[in-house]
């Protein structure tokens, strides 16, 4: 079932680019200080209509493992969490701690790379010919003190509505309901998904939009490879302008990169995110374990809940690294 | 307003600990294996009354800022958090960073420990007598390669259900509605503030406990001091029966510390915690940013609210990090 | 014994340093690909000489320490060392390494900014009007990759020759051999110093300098204070071309910033640095320890000997710890 | 030329582990509180007439790089140094700096396994059934805080000296002087390197010890495979009566692991690191790079120079980085 898409065109890039911009930018629309984007679409109304989709009151965690066996290999210093401690049980019971009367105690320390797991991309994060969110000098907005204007910390409370779970991967995948390496969803494909999963997947404006491939549950089988910037199914180039009339307010995926690897043009770096990103002012999530709540959203036939999703507010980060919550 | 509580001989702080543990302990109570401790006490049902809370759909960040302008000072090696960046945007201006098409892009690394900030305390970051939660040896559960058994991974998702304020600083405080350096809070003081905020303010079985005290509030205005382990207003040790009988899920305040400081024992170190933390298996939240929330409770009287306070599970941490949403 | 420099227009800060560097520029004195600055200044002959400077083979570090315990404060992100360790003794003994037939193990990670204690300042640490070394570009030599060109590892061999060491603190200083903070070291004094010390002290091509004020040895009675850019004797802004003239390899001193603070002109930040890091392409050492060496060389009488102060090369870095290595 | 080593009963390795500690162990040789193990063979003497090798002048460093393209995978958490940037020259480019009179700066920070690289293991880095250097007690000594008694600053200022390089690599390899990996140095071949060597390779007490191998110039050409914890050439276990003997200070060589991989016996983990850290106090040097220095050795004949290897003086470290310098 791969469809070519209309749209576009492999041999001129740049132009691809700017033409799909030309037709998705959000630049303007919430005004010259907006440092929201796309959450912008969420209202409290639709959270206080998401909190009725709760009926069974399960929550599910949507969070990859944050630990030293991730898929990181490097790219681009990323590395895998470094989780150290700065007090141990084994140090407790050798008596070498000093606090009165039997107590011990344990604590911990960190080091990671803020997108090595389940994560937010910010607007911050990608950069289209210089420029960022609502057409910002890239160089003015993000230094080695971070991002100034559009870190995570000034969206910190707005990642909470409705979530809505397109299973392509159940709907147009193989046996394990997984679409293979390379695959691109497309409109299409996401209609296709829709019509297949029935009227709880209606995809709309503010709606938090997770698309699940099973890449991530392929890993969970035959160890992580080439996950982490590999060949991977992801939304195809040609799926921006359908983000955008649906005006959903992010979308995340259980792939490294969202997109589909190899990239659809020949030469091109993660095309998709290059128009999104900077223009839309969409967030994209990545890394996201969606096995779990697949499995229920298949098990009840619904495909809508109740989504938390708050972003670590690292002051100034250009992502972020969350556990979200999904509620049925 | 100060309450001389009956049953803390301050003359024996062991005694005084063993004894309190004596009866609050939740040692076996949800069998050998267990790891969630009082998260035990949430149930489906009551996250999905929770959800019913919600009223309005104003959704609400309570974390603190994660960056180099928090309290820290190194107390047992605890900065603040380091956050640099591996990618700019003045680095994509200057035409270094070779991707194709216009794209550029930033990224961004953090070292920080685990409870720098607004934090989950997990049950294997406390022990008493050698011994962590449900009775096992420290020093079998917590080695450097962190928390084996009870890592904050184990309980991911289960930090959801009802939310409730006691804004003790409100009620009990000054002219700020803020409690002084050195209040403890006792059972008393927690009955007086149910009672002043009237009925969503009950506490049960099962739901995650917010207790204010101002502190934080105080530190906007007049500069960090010495709020990372200095003198603080928080719960007095005498408060572990109260927290025992009424079956909290956890329970959270806006200071370091939790428990009042100077604690109440001559010579002693966080006595509650030893007392809640690893015979209770109750999950402590310091460092919350409780003021948008309590000024918006105060407004409407409502004082419960669903609360999705989803810790980032590093695999095998004893504390983590977290962006706690509340929503009403 | 305080000399106003003659040369030092304080009203205009911008001008005096232009003027400055307009007489000690050393850019393309070793090429256009130069990327050692003043370390050309040591041949192979001079570390020959060196060597012959040993009479008794006492060897002297002059490092500071590198723990949580040292006197960084957070300026600029600037941490002490946080130290963690991967393995413990402790876990060896709780037996839960794993390891066969009795071995155990300790391993250790560290996560520290590369100035955070004794350290060379590398070419790439400072800009003049955007100009790197040699009139390179800043933007085009100092990424976020790090510095492309003049990264401490492309000198990592060439700290090796002879130290010679000014005690103008124990020559100018009070009882304790110690100047005050704010004192400015110009060329009187360092010629002052000179002539005290006597014939080994003769400054001159190549040769490694150490400055000592005695500040760091007043840290370790009193405490650091504001060790890390508070008051601080150190160099005068107009000791530049007495550097220059004498054509030293390198300059070290036992301050956190080489130069006098507060600065000499009303407003200013390190202009000393701004001329020699990127004009003169002069290596410039901070924070070292210079107290035991000094108290030997003033027992002796003898002010040279060998210098080994091999930076620790982090590729691409603009700075390096190290732990200097004297002689005698 | 592979010698089937006498005394290595393959049987029991726990019994051929205590009876070669039974005869090497040098516990108590140096007094109770010793911290200094073998480095207390070395003495101003042998530094004086180390110095007086120095016939050139010329400097040698002997560090591998530090950075994220070295051989790390990961292997207990041991991950490449993550070099980041606090400022950057694209920054000051920016205009983002705020510095005045046109100085811009850089500033970096690094988060790096101690032992990632050229490295010294400390005396606290391994233990032999539980007991530390001179017989101490593991738990007592390396806790989480780090190595309280044998930290790598006790001895910062000791490993100066005469270094000697075992050419074995080149005396005993392939066509590109480099031995096979699980190749095992075993005392006979060390002592024919000596004489093919000649006079200036004689090893003696107090000698820093340079083993070459020749794997690492192997990673030069052809990528570093399995360098970290893979096969390779090493030392043979029955080595360190050899070592024992001949009283070395200290002894490096340019593998990962010291050691032949995989060990000698069927099973075990690094038999000799069991022997010489924890029973002879010997201080071990990983990861060098001695391909120049052998180069130029080889090319003089001349295989004994001043050895100033100074470990970066991290504050209870158990293993340390280091830039080691030779001057031939």
């Amino acid at each position: 079932m791969t469809v070519e898409p209309a749209t576009l065109d492999r041999t001129d890039p740049e132009a691809a680019i700017a033409a799909t911009v030309a037709r998705v930018s959000n630049w303007g629309r919430w005004g010259e200080d907006d440092v929201k984007g796309t959450l912008n679409l969420i209202t409290d109304e639709h959270r206080r209509a998401a909190a009725g989709l709760v009926r069974r009151g399960r929550s599910f965690s949507l969070a990859q493992q944050f630990s030293m066996d991730g898929p990181q290999k490097g790219w681009r210093r990323r590395t895998n969490p470094v989780h150290t401690m700065l007090d141990t049980g084994t140090d407790a019971e050798a008596g070498v701690q000093g606090f009165p009367h039997g107590l011990g105690g344990a604590d911990d320390v960190v080091a990671m790379p803020l997108q090595c797991s389940t994560q937010w991309d910010g607007l911050g994060h990608i950069f289209d010919h210089g420029r960022t969110w609502n057409g910002r000098r890239a160089g003015e907005v993000v230094t080695s003190l971070g991002d100034s204007r559009t870190g995570i910390e000034t969206v910190a409370s707005d990642f909470t509505g409705r979530g809505v779970l397109l299973d392509v991967g159940r709907v147009l995948g193989d046996g394990f309901g997984e679409l293979p390496d390379g695959f691109a969803i497309t409109p299409e494909h996401l209609d296709a998904t829709i019509a297949a999963q029935g009227d709880t997947s209606r995809v709309g404006t503010g709606d938090l939009l997770l698309v699940r491939t099973g890449q991530y549950g392929r890993t969970r089988r035959e160890g992580w490879g080439e996950y982490a910037g590999g060949p991977a199914p992801g939304l195809s180039f040609t799926s921006a302008e359908w983000l955008h009339e649906r005006d959903v307010a992010a979308v995340a995926t259980d792939t490294w990169g969202f997109e589909v690897r190899p990239n659809e043009f020949d030469v091109a770096f993660q095309p998709l995110h290059q128009v999104v990103i900077p223009n839309m002012g969409l967030f994209v999530g990545e890394m996201w374990a969606l096995e779990e709540l697949a499995d229920d959203c298949a098990a009840d036939s619904r495909y809508d809940f109740l989504l938390v999703a708050a972003p670590l507010p690292v002051t100034g980060a250009v992502g972020a690294p969350l556990n979200p919550i999904a509620v049925k």
